[in-house]
């Protein structure tokens, strides 16, 4: 039996797993990610312990550089995570593992696991957005990821933002109060003065999140109308945030978009992974498997 | 010799032309859009003076169901313009002329259009956005118009608005101050009381309509990472507008998405269409040469 390898490679840890799929893993393991040298080299050393493997896949935190005719395709460029610029996470794997190695970014990889196993079966285009220490999207389209010029930075698009409502000014260094900047983790600590886990259910801090994940779900519903929009990140395990993001983008769109998911089912459209906290790296298994040999 | 048959399906006229592209067209008519059974009608009959055609396309206005499992796919369906709310458009023609139909966006069949023979050649993926009466933006990607739950609706994005610089509340019935409700031909009329078309040059609105144009692009950019981007749209026709949306693009993603083309070759990247008002029935054609047959 051929197996596959994939790594999450996230800025915090790496996940690296042996499988043909969710219901066939051969072995997983996961550790901190300290240098490129020591990281990759311990995902060299797990994946050396089992037997060849057919390809792998790695859905890599970023920015990745995605162009296959890029002198640094498969490379993470100008992450501010220190000792990690420049560094070509493919091709170190490649020279070690002597495999093909598929590439990608972790949300686009997550996005082809849930449209594969989870969550967004048969919904193309199917939309990953995941919430944390920042927020990312990823997007299956037309039987692909979507790539492009580089790649999706949707933590980056710019809400409306009702400064008397809320004055916090935003702590992306690049844009202020972009989505990541008004509603990723470090904002809510540092709006609140406290960590989102910390915040009781009826702070006015959920609400206001749920306002801003809306907003920009209702934006990226009306520029990608995708079929099904799977949430992923710590945030959503605060009970009733994802059921007052569907009321909210419902109030947002306002019957705009006449398809009866959205007006009727919204629960049914705005789901959690179906894949849980592996949906990264069973991102990575779907994408070496999707390589063409 | 055989040729397809293209309509650009607007609100406001209707261009009906038999070619093979932009190099090789046979006759081309407009006319201007009254009631369906008239206005398609007169369609059918310039298509029965010509030669029989292997395929039609047609580039519509909405919204349209683009769903071919769906008993109203190639019908417009919501659209306040009186009279044609449930038109099957394709539906009509296929009975008359007796040809596959291939239906979509006015956009999309732009953005293909733009994408096979205009500004947006080899670009994938390829956005188009048109900036008139309303707004609305088409996509290439992975090698095919986007479309999903339903059709994409760029216009319907929400914008960072700064009521304190810009009082005015948009005219969307549906979202008030949303890209189109800012930033569509008659927000800029009913703000300053005056067609934009009669604004002089140094007046502020056209800054204004800069910063609203780029800040949806920038989130675009963000979302779809385009490989290019085409402006389609009589509010262009104002000298300087492109150019001002172009730095304003580049101010507000702050150096964030590094490709050399938004860093130092901006004016490469947004573009007006190579196909000029053609854009629109040449993405008919273009979507009946792309029919499987």
């Amino acid at each position: 039996m051929e197996y596959f390898g994939g790594i999450e490679a996230g800025g915090t840890k790496f996940v690296c797993m042996v499988a043909n799929g969710p219901q066939d893993i051969l072995a997983e393991t996961r550790f901190p990610t300290t240098t490129p040298q020591e990281t990759i080299g311990r995902a060299i050393e797990f994946f050396r312990q089992h037997q060849r493997l057919k390809a792998m896949g790695v859905a890599c935190f970023g920015p990745v550089d995605l162009n296959p005719a890029s002198p640094t395709y498969g490379f993470i460029t100008t992450t501010p995570k220190p000792g990690w610029p420049n560094t070509d996470v493919a091709g170190m794997l490649r020279a070690a593992l002597d495999v093909p190695v598929a590439f990608d970014t972790d949300v686009n990889g997550a996005a082809l696991a849930e449209y594969t196993w989870g969550a967004a079966q048969g919904c193309d285009p199917a939309l990953y957005l995941t919430i944390g220490t920042g927020i990312g999207g990823g997007c299956l389209i037309n039987g692909l990821p979507m790539h492009g010029l580089v790649h999706p930075e949707m933590g980056h698009i710019r809400l409306a933002h009702d400064w008397q409502a809320d004055p916090y000014g935003g702590f992306c260094p690049y844009h202020g109060d972009c989505f990541e900047g008004l509603a990723a983790g470090p904002a809510m600590k540092l709006r609140w003065g406290q960590p989102a886990e910390t915040l009781p259910a009826d702070h006015p801090g959920w609400e206001l999140e749920a306002h801003y994940i809306a907003l920009a779900l209702s934006d990226l519903v009306c520029t990608l109308s995708p079929k099904r929009i799977v949430l992923g990140g710590g945030v959503f395990e605060h009970p009733g945030l994802i059921e007052r993001v569907r009321v909210r983008v419902q109030e947002l769109l306002n019957g705009y978009v006449q398809s009866p998911v959205i007006l009727k089912h919204i629960d049914e459209y705005i789901v959690r992974p179906g894949l849980g906290n592996r949906a990264g790296v069973l991102g990575a298994i779907a994408l070496a498997l999707n390589l063409k040999f």
